[in-house]
């Protein structure tokens, strides 16, 4: 068995943003040189997102839109508890869960086995900051 | 370290509509011959799902009311930007971030490793046409 | 390969509850032996969750509000057709998909490859009796 480990970085300007990570996944499974197995892709912190839909401008700004009426943005004491610690991010830790943390994809003859859609996603939720995806893969 | 991959077809004649896959999914194990390992099943269309929950017909109408309440059908340009692109399913994108792309089911003496009601669901939020589900296992 | 399989069992007071349950997760790594690989930890029940966030009070009870407010405990048989089954926790089944059946933890040098603030949690939404939680653990 062959593993690879890589961590992604980012940095977005921006409070809430959708990025599309597809191409760096690949570079990782190119560069495992694994042919058959699982890759799992998460976001190491827990004010984002790594999830699987499709890379469309308006379906994005839908998302956004969507989790903000969900869990909204509230830096007060009131509305959320864990704005109590001083943080202002308690939203953000509440969208991450509607978005997910993590994905697994199957590996075959070298490729991220996807259908005809798929693209992989970093969803940040409190961003201005560097932040990671891990990238671990498992096979031959 | 052995791998196996099948894909499963399904065409439900509903828009939205929960499958019970649980025996194709058995018999993908099966086929596989794998003893140990870990099984993925994720959907390879970015608006249905696959999920684990309970076969039974009222929770299914339970959760179908609710995912068309925290994410309505609505085709207009209105609501959803996505549907200005000419789609009608940007309610089917956010119906599927709810119940999941994947699950990752631990493979135990050649069995669905499962607790008493854990049963394998194929979601579908916009069908009447031919969509897809991977199941990837690897093990030995 | 090698692969691993332990049960971990709660049984705890309050029908919805928030438990930090890594100690025990790093404590069946251990155990396995595994370097490198993948770890699976799921809910072995479908009115549970396993998920991965902020060990911060505050936040889980604004976790335990939102749920609530996204699926209310209603064990009247008009809201939730599933409910007219005699059961009682309809919401329960919902607020699993929320926060999720399970998480696949990258296994790096003998550790759980996590970021700075990421811990798991078993979440129950139907309490007061006794529950599973499975982790398997594949690698070498």
């Amino acid at each position: 068995m062959k593993s690879f480990r890589k961590e992604l970085w980012f940095n977005l300007p921006e409070r809430m943003a959708l990025e599309n990570i597809t191409p760096q996944v690949e570079q990782c499974l190119a560069e495992s040189g694994i042919r058959e197995g699982l890759l799992l892709c998460n976001a190491m912190h827990i004010t984002s997102s790594v999830f699987i839909n499709d890379d469309e401008p308006g379906l994005h700004r839908d998302y956004k839109k969507w989790l903000e009426e969900l869990a909204p943005f509230d830096a007060s004491p009131e509305r959320y508890h864990h704005n109590r610690t001083g943080e202002d991010n308690a939203d953000a830790h509440h969208k991450r869960q509607i978005m997910g943390r993590e994905v697994v994809v199957a590996v075959t003859e070298g490729q991220l086995d996807f259908g005809p859609w798929e693209q992989v996603f970093y969803g940040e939720f409190d961003g201005r900051r560097k932040k990671r995806v891990l990238v671990k893969i498992i096979g031959e």
